[in-house]
């Protein structure tokens, strides 16, 4: 048998007692975890700094090896991260709906964990307490694969999450890790109908393609961001370069950053000199195209032309595409074809654009006059996050502990039969 | 193009407009759509009639050339079922959470429409009416692909229901239809990413089996169902027996029917008997373990011998099989293991079993002291259903308007950016 259907059949098996588990277990194991990683936090970062080690002579890129660096501090925010989900309310045995049925039968609609959740995801140590803790709060096995530069590291914090575990007198095999790097172990774990109850990939576009093209496992597309900002004809100039310049520099490397910018023509000489100037200020990279560029150009800013491939590029990094729009109609249909659901924003004054803006985007998070960087389970209120779906399918946008459960109808009866 | 993705894009396309439709325009078009239908009743029980003639011709097979007859009374109840459908609450722009992000964003979690439902089905026409109207009532597009044997009239029925679309004002390609019966395009279909939001396969296990394969679009298994009736030591054999006849018997070949039979050791001697000769006397073959076939055999009552393949199959017929168990926990975990996870039920009289049994196992439906041919959205007070999911994601157990439903984050700010 492949290490992933091993790992998965002992993960299978400790959530049936695991969903038996009362909230106090749950949140002991938690607590128990976290605790035996702040014990024994010079183990784990020796092991981190196993991986980076490698991760240097391996010539890794700057972002990657920052994703990768556990430090002390960040080893601090990783373990008061998990108190904090262990704080959180239970999200099991909600009675969500009931009724008595005709013939008499009481039923109820019940929250319950999913079962086990597979997570594959990508050099990030800390992702594996995340995914530890938000899949424990909410009553679910998981079985971890993180990518092979973060092995080390994270071995280190689930052998420290199995011992805790076993502190809360829940089995070890609530969480497992495949060691193996190979990855015909990848794709196992992608087709193990049956012991598997949702794979979630997160990381790269790429990751997250081969998930859904192999996977044969209910499985949760998160993470690509090919965000909008779009300044409608009444905007304030100010507020739309604030909000441009933060949500495409703040943090241009993750799935909530804004890739691609819509002007209205009808007030872009007004709006798109003052947003255009701050961006390039800031080493943002445009590329526009006719209207956008003639504009900037007029205003001693050349800029390049954007191709077909550009309106549906996610950049991750410093550039930006621009495009003129004859207004919010034109603007919702772009991102409704170019865009992945993710987070998307209209900067405007005005009171009917801002309604026909929220009602006609598709997407996980829609915002008015405000970032799209706040589109975060943490942010939201949630906890932390397993990743942010961009399917439309069992949750939407960032998943916290409730989006790991699912429900069950309890029906009791005194004999009735169907007539 | 395909046309599987030509029919696709054409629904996608209505969809925008749909998602935007009221709620007085929604139920405005599925009750317009029921007028015609009823109006037209001539014309779909004569396409109807030239379908039964092509399956008598072909010796199709007497459960499903009854699925497919549409008479004046089906028609009649068909038409009834979209005007209840019509009549159901609004499942969009419900407010499922709401609070104000730290940053003094206003965040609200609404109800929204998933887009383009595909529904891939056999030879049954009512089922043509059924999801075009839980889909319109959902604010959804649908693309139907039904079995070819059923092509007239599902043809007729789609024809009056985009009629009907037209006299309420949305477009006609809120539904639409595959007219070829190429496999080639049910693949199409299953692969058209971008397209489709969610499909849901409606059939034979073998069907579903190949959805869940071949898909890359989101997909909610539904159907198959292995289901058991465990009789606990403390069950009453009266009802015992009246609910293990009505689970196998009223109608053998749905999915909620029971399959296999579960008795504890301990009070063999005193239940089986009764209930296996009922069982008998309705003409259901009985294949067991060990210990039943000794017990019926000293009640005169011969039994087959159960292989492992029998305890994982679904038969849909009149035979059941038949396993002594060593209490509550054994029961739960052969059900665990061998069931579909859709309609499980326990016979007892004590407490405490009953609370194991509702807890322990793994299913869509959990009954104490009921038949399991109560799972259904009608039943359950849906209003209907589009399918019984078995799987945890999105939506378990039977599906109405509700389940056809994603959600959106909507954000108000007043420029606030992420520091």
């Amino acid at each position: 048998m492949s290490e992933a259907r091993q790992k998965a059949a002992a993960a299978k098996k400790a959530s049936r007692i695991l969903a038996q588990a009362t909230d106090a277990q749950r949140r002991q194991a938690i607590r128990a975890a976290a605790k035996r990683i702040e014990d024994s936090s010079a183990e784990v970062l020796e092991a981190n700094a196993k991986d980076v080690a490698n991760g240097r002579a391996s010539h890794m890129a700057d972002p990657l090896m920052d994703r990768l660096l556990l430090t002390d501090e960040r080893l601090k925010a990783l373990v008061a991260s998990m108190f904090e989900i262990a704080d959180q309310p239970d999200p099991l045995g909600k009675v969500l709906d009931g009724r008595t049925l005709a013939a008499g039968v009481r039923m109820e609609k019940i929250s319950v964990p999913l079962g086990v959740v597979a997570i594959i995801y990508e050099a990030r140590p800390n992702v594996t307490a995340d995914a530890f803790s938000l899949c424990l709060r909410s009553g679910n096995s998981c079985v971890l694969k993180g990518g092979s530069a973060a092995k080390s590291s994270c071995q280190a914090i689930v052998r420290l999450c199995r011992a805790g575990l076993e502190d809360a007198g829940l089995p070890r095999d609530c969480v497992t890790y495949i060691d193996s790097t190979d990855h015909a172990e990848t794709a196992e774990l992608m087709r193990a109908t049956g012991l598997v109850d949702v794979l979630i990939p997160r990381g790269s576009a790429r990751l997250i393609k081969a998930t859904v093209e192999q996977a044969t496992v209910p499985t949760i597309e998160t993470g690509t961001g090919n965000c909008h900002i779009y300044l409608h004809t009444s905007a304030d100039s100010h507020m739309a370069t604030d909000i441009v310049v933060n949500a495409k520099t703040q943090r241009p490397g993750v799935c909530n950053a804004a890739e691609s910018l819509l002007v209205d023509t009808a007030a872009a000489q007004r709006l798109l000199p003052p947003v255009a100037s701050a961006l390039v200020d800031r080493g943002v990279e445009l590329v526009g195209d006719d209207d956008a560029r003639r504009i900037c150009k007029e205003n001693g800013m050349p800029m390049g032309e954007a191709t077909e491939e550009d309106w549906g590029k996610e950049y991750l990094d410093l550039k930006m595409s621009v495009k003129c729009v004859s207004g919010v109609q034109e603007a919702i249909a772009h991102i409704n074809r170019y865009g992945t659901g993710h987070s998307e924003a209209i900067v405007c004054t005005d009171y009917a654009a801002s309604e026909a803006f929220l009602a006609g985007v598709d997407a996980a998070a829609v915002y008015v006059n405000a970032s799209t960087r706040f589109t975060d389970g943490g942010v939201f209120g949630l906890g932390g996050e397993i990743g942010i779906s961009t399917q439309k399918l069992h949750a939407r946008g960032p998943m916290g502990a409730d989006a790991l459960t699912t429900t069950k109808y309890v029906l009791r009866g005194d004999g009735q039969v169907r007539k």
